[in-house]
C-alpha cells in the first residue's frame, strides 16, 4: 500500500500518516518526491483497508499494489487448471470445447432436436436453462425442475455433457445432482452467499461476468468459490454494459487475455448474450477463438423464430453447422483444436 | 410493439410479419412509411416477447411501446405510496426522513455512541451492516446475527428506526425480525430469489440500485416484490459504474425525478456510495433534497479513522451535524420538511 | 512516478528498471514489500512518460503520482479565480449567475423575445447558438455570422451578457468580436488546435466537458487555454454518456465539487444538456445550485413547441422564471447570491 | 416518426399531436393499442426534428425509424466501397492490408528502420504520428511539418503507402500533400469543421471512432466527408472508453459486422490503441482479422522501451512479424487474403 500525500501536505501530515501505519502495525517508508512525499507500508502479506488513512489531513490517494485476490491468482498456481467437466470436454487445455443449445428447456421435444443438431454439429455439451432469470417477473420463468429432467434425457441420448444455471441455493443442489456443470449467471456474480453454496459443492462451475463487472471484480467473484475448496472454476465473458443502442452489450473479448495473464482458471466466451443479435454471433465466435478463449457458449434453436426467449440471438441450425466448420482452422492456426464427441 | 422494416424490405416479408403477427393472437397493422413500413401489433395488454419477429427476413427492428413495469408503474396507482418504517419515519410524503449511521455493525460501543451521535443531528434512522457483501472473500464480513442484536439494543436506547441488509433468505428472516426495514443491496438487486422471498415478508424494504442497472430495471426488481404482495418497497439512488476514476461511482441525480415520473414509489438518496468520497458528501446531500429525493441514506462514524470499512467515506460527527442544519431550508424551499423524532 | 514490481520478478528485473530510471536522469528508490517490490523515482519535476518501462520485464504497472495538470491546479493558484464576462457578470466568487436562452438563433424575433424574457425572470447573460454543431450534415446548422449581429442585438436591447459557440478558428475570432465569452462545445473539448487559438484570444471561455471526457481530461483541456496565456476560463458540466436508454446522458454533479476541490476556475452546469428532459431541469437546476455550482447555463425558448433544435429540452418562459424563484433560498442555504442585472 | 402517447392521454392529447404532425406538412395516423396510442408521420423522406412534439401533453416518447444517414447506408449504395489509397493498398475488398508503424515520427534514423522492418514482415502502409494529439499540453507534440518529409521519403525508399493524422484545416493540407490517407483522430471525430475540410480534399480519409462514439455517430460523422463529395472514407474501431481499469479502452470489435450491416464503407480495426497493452495486441489483432476487419492499423516500434509516446502498447519488431505470420491462415479461413507489396 501506498499513501499519496498532497504537494501542500506539512511535515506533521506525513508524520501523522506514519504513525498509523505503525499503529496498524507495519512499518512506514517515506520517500519524499520534488513534488510531493509518497508513504510506502512495508511488511503487508495481503490487502490491507487503508480507507481511514485515506481520510487523515494531507493524504491525495491511496494506491494498493498487493493483488486483492490469492488462490485465483497466476501468482499462486503458474499452469492452467484444467477443468474437466465430462470425459473428452477439458476446458483449460489446448481443446476449445463448444457449448451449444437452446436459451431455455421448452419441452422433450425441443431439448432432443436441439441436442441432436448440436451434437451433429460438432458441439460436446449442451446448454438451456431450467431455472431462468427474467428482468420481468411477468416473462417466462423456466420449467423448473422438469426441466433439469428433460436435460439429462437428452444427455442420455446424445452424450453430451449439460451446462445449466442455478439462481439459490436450493437450484444448485438440484442442479449439482443432475448436470455437470453448474452456471452461475452474470445476474447472481456478486450474489455472495450462492458464490459459497457452490464453492462448497463438489461440481465445476461455469462462472458468468456481471454486466458491469470489472476483470478485477470477476476474479475476486471466483476467489468466493476456491476460498470455500472448489477449484474447478470455468469463467465466462458474455458482453458487458453498453451506451452503444445499436448492441445489446458490448463484447469484451479482450478480457480473455486479460484473464489468462492474471488467472490460471481457464475462460470461455458467449457471444450470443455477448451481442445480442444473431447475425454478429458468427464474425464474434470465431473472433472469440482467435483471441485465444478456451471454450464457447453459444445458443442455437432448432427453430429460432418459435422460440420462448432471445429467439433474436439464437443461430438457426444450418448456421451453427456453418459456424463450427470455420472455427477448426482458426484453432488451428494458433496451435489449439476444436474437441468431438467420439461416434456412439 | 412495432416492427419496423428494412428499407429494402419485400411485399413477402412484409406479409410474413403480418402473418407471424396473426399467429401469436394480435392484429397486424402495417403502416407504410416514404422510406419504411413499419407494422402495428393491436390489442397486446402487456408486454409480447416478440423476438422471434425480430429474426424474420426483412425485420430491421423491434420497438415496445408498452411499458414492461406494472404495478410499479404510476398508471397503476396515481399517488404517491408512502412507506412507514416506524413511527415518524414515513417516505414517499413531505418529509424527508434521514437514515444514518457506520458502514458496518463493529461493537456495542461503536454502535451506541453512532446511534446518539446521528439522532443528536436529527436522523431518524439508524444504519449498519450486520451482514456485509465485500468484493473479496477476506475481507471483514460483519457480526453477523450479533451485529442485529447490537442494532436492537441501540433502537431501544435511542428510539431510531433500524434499517440494515439482508444478503440471503435465511439472512432476511434474521433481519426482519430484528429490524424496521430490509435492505437490498446494490449487488443483489437482480438476485430474483431472494425479491420473491422479501415480497412474501411484511416489512418494508429498501431497494438499492445495481451497480449499472437502468432506472427500467431497477423498476422491474422492485415488480419482483410487489408481485408477491408486498408494496412497502423505498428504492435508493446509490451511484453508478463509472469510467471516470476520479470517482468511486457516478452518483446519478436524475435518477430520482426520472424514478418519480414513472412510478409512485418512494425514491431516497445515497451520497457516501454515491461519490465514495467524504468531501463529496456534503454537497451532493445538499443537492439530492434540492432534486427531490424523499429521503437520504449516509454513512457516519463516532471515528471515521478507525473505522474497518468504508472509512475514507463516512462522515465525523460534526460534519454530518452541520449537514443536517444545511439541509432544512433547502428542503424548506421546495415546500419540505426535515422530521427529527420526538423528545424521549 | 512509481513502478510495481510482479511478485514474480526477479532481482535482474528490478535492476533493469532502476537502471532504466537513472538512464532518465532521475534517481531510483526500490522499496521491497512482502509480496512485491515497488521502485520509486526521486526528482521528477512534473509528469514524466514511463511507458516504455511499462515494457520492460517483470514490471507489473505504473503509477504517476505526480498530478498531470500545472496551471488549473489549486496547488498552482490556491484561491478562486473570478472570471467577469461582462459588468455584474462573474463567476467563481459568491454570485450564482443564470445564462439562459435558445439552443438556437432562429430569428430576430425568436431571440428577442427570449432576451426579454430570461432577463425578466432574472438570467444575466444570453445564450443562443449562430454555429451548431449538429451530429448530423442534414439538420439546421445555425444562421452563422447573421445569427450573431442578432445576439447583438439582443445585448444592446437588454444589457444580457452574451455566450456563444464557436467551432473553428474563423468562428472563433467572430465570436470573440460580437459576444462576451466564447463557448467551446462538447465535441470540441480535445480539438487542441481551436484550443491553442482560444487561449491566445483575450476573452473569457466557457469550456464544456466532453462526452466521456474524465474530469482529469477536462482540466488538461483547459491547461491548454492557460498554457497559451489566457486564464478567463469557465468550465461546465453538461452530462456524459450513459448506458441508460432512459436519459439523454447522465448529469455528472458530483464533478462540481470534484474540480473545485482539484482547481482554481469555476464551473458551472448545464441542466439542460446533462438531462434533455424538459420536466428533469427544473429539480436538476436546483441540484446543481445546492451541490454549489458557479453558474448555470438553461435553455428556455419563447415557445418550446415551435424549435428548430433541442425543443424537447427548453424549458417554457414561465417554467424558467419559477425555477428563478426556487433558486433563491436554495443559493442562499449555502452562502451564496443569485445576481441580477440592474434595471435600465 | 412514431409518437407513442401516455396510457392516461385523452382524446384531446391525441387530437393536439396530430395537428401538430399536420402543421408539419405530413399526415398523422393514430394507432389505439390496448394500453396506449401511437400516432405515425406519414410521408417524411428523411429524419424529422419532433422534439417540440415531445413536449406537447400525453406525449411518452418520440421514437425515430427513418436511419438518419443517407450516402454512408447499404440502402444507399449496396456493394462494398473499395478505397485504394495506394497501388496494391485496397481497403474493402477481399484484401486485409495492414498499415502499421510507430507512434510518433521522432528522427529520421527511427522511421526509416520502423519502415523497413514493417515491409519486411509484411505490412503494405506505414503509420507515424507527424501532428500529435495530446491529452497535455506539455507532452511531446509531434515534428509537425519535418516529420512529413520523412515520412515521404521513408515512402521513397520502401514503396509502402503513408497514412498521418491532421489535427486542423492547414494539417490537413500538409497531409493531404505529403501523405496517402489522411487520419483524423478519434478526438476530432465531431470536429465538423475539419470533417468538411477533408471532404473537400481528393484524399482518402481514415476515420477513428471516438472514445465514446456509438456506431450511429460514427456514421453521421462520415456522412458529413461524403456530404462534401468524398467518398474515400475508411472507417477504424479503436477501443472506446470504459469503467474496468484493467484496460486502457474497451475494444469493441462487433462494431465491425455492425458497420458493415448499416453501411458499404470499409471498417478496419486498432488493437494497438484498443487495448493499450502490448500483451493483448496479438490475440486482439487476430480476433479482428476473424470477425472480418478490412485491415489493421498497428503501432510497431524499432525500440519500444526508448520510444517518446505508447511505448507500452507497440510491439517488438520480432512480435509484429509473427503475429503477420499468424494472420495469414486466419484470414484464409474466412476467404481473405494478406496482401504484400511486390518485391522492389
Amino acid at each position: 500500500m501506498l499513501v499519496v500525500m498532497q504537494a501542500t501536505a506539512s511535515a506533521v501530515d506525513i508524520e501523522r500518516v506514519c504513525t498509523a501505519i505503525s499503529d496498524m502495525g507495519y512499518q512506514p517508508l517515506p520517500m519524499p518526491g520534488a513534488q510531493r512525499t509518497t508513504v510506502g507500508l512495508i511488511g503487508n502479506d495481503r490487502r490491507v483497508d487503508g480507507s481511514h488513512i485515506e481520510a487523515l489531513p494531507g493524504v491525495a490517494e491511496i494506491i494498493y499494489v498487493s493483488s486483492p485476490f490469492k488462490q485465483v491468482s497466476r501468482e499462486w498456481r503458474e499452469a492452467n487448471t484444467q477443468v474437466t467437466i465430462a470425459p473428452g470436454v477439458t476446458f483449460g487445455g489446448s481443446d476449445v470445447p463448444v457449448i451449444a443449445g437452446p436459451c431455455s428447456v421448452e419441452s422433450e421435444a425441443q431439448i432432443m432436436a436441439a441436442a441432436q443438431l448440436v451434437r451433429a454439429a460438432g458441439a460436446v455439451a449442451l446448454r438451456g436453462g431450467a431455472f431462468k432469470p427474467r428482468s420481468s417477473p411477468y416473462s417466462f420463468q423456466g420449467l423448473g425442475k422438469d426441466g433439469l429432467v428433460l436435460l439429462q434425457r437428452a444427455k442420455a441420448e446424445t452424450g453430451l455433457a449439460i451446462v445449466t444455471e442455478a439462481m439459490d441455493d436450493e437450484g444448485a443442489h438440484w442442479v449439482a445432482e443432475y448436470a455437470d456443470c453448474i452456471q452461475i449467471g452474470a445476474r447472481n456474480m456478486q450474489n455472495y452467499s450462492l458464490l459459497k453454496t457452490v464453492g462448497k459443492l463438489r461440481k465445476p462451475i461455469l462462472l458468468k461476468r456481471g454486466m458491469a463487472a470489472t476483470v478485477q471484480e470477476l476474479l475476486l467473484s471466483a476467489e468466493y468459490i476456491l476460498a470455500e475448496g472448489n477449484d474447478q472454476v470455468i469463467l465466462c465473458e458474455r458482453g458487458v454494459r453498453t451506451w452503444d443502442p445499436s448492441s445489446r452489450n458490448m463484447f469484451d473479448l479482450s478480457a480473455i487475455p486479460a484473464v489468462q495473464k492474471l488467472s490460471h482458471l481457464p475462460i470461455i466466451a458467449d457471444p450470443s448474450h455477448g451481442t445480442g443479435v444473431r447475425d454478429r454471433v458468427r464474425p464474434m465466435a470465431r473472433a472469440a477463438v482467435a483471441a485465444g478463449a478456451d471454450g464457447l457458449i453459444i445458443e442455437v434453436h432448432p427453430d429460432p423464430n418459435k422460440a420462448l426467449s432471445d429467439g433474436a440471438q439464437s443461430l438457426f441450425p444450418q448456421q451453427f453447422s456453418a459456424l463450427m466448420q470455420e472455427l477448426v482452422p482458426i484453432a488451428n492456426a494458433i496451435g489449439r483444436r476444436m474437441p468431438t464427441l467420439a461416434a456412439r
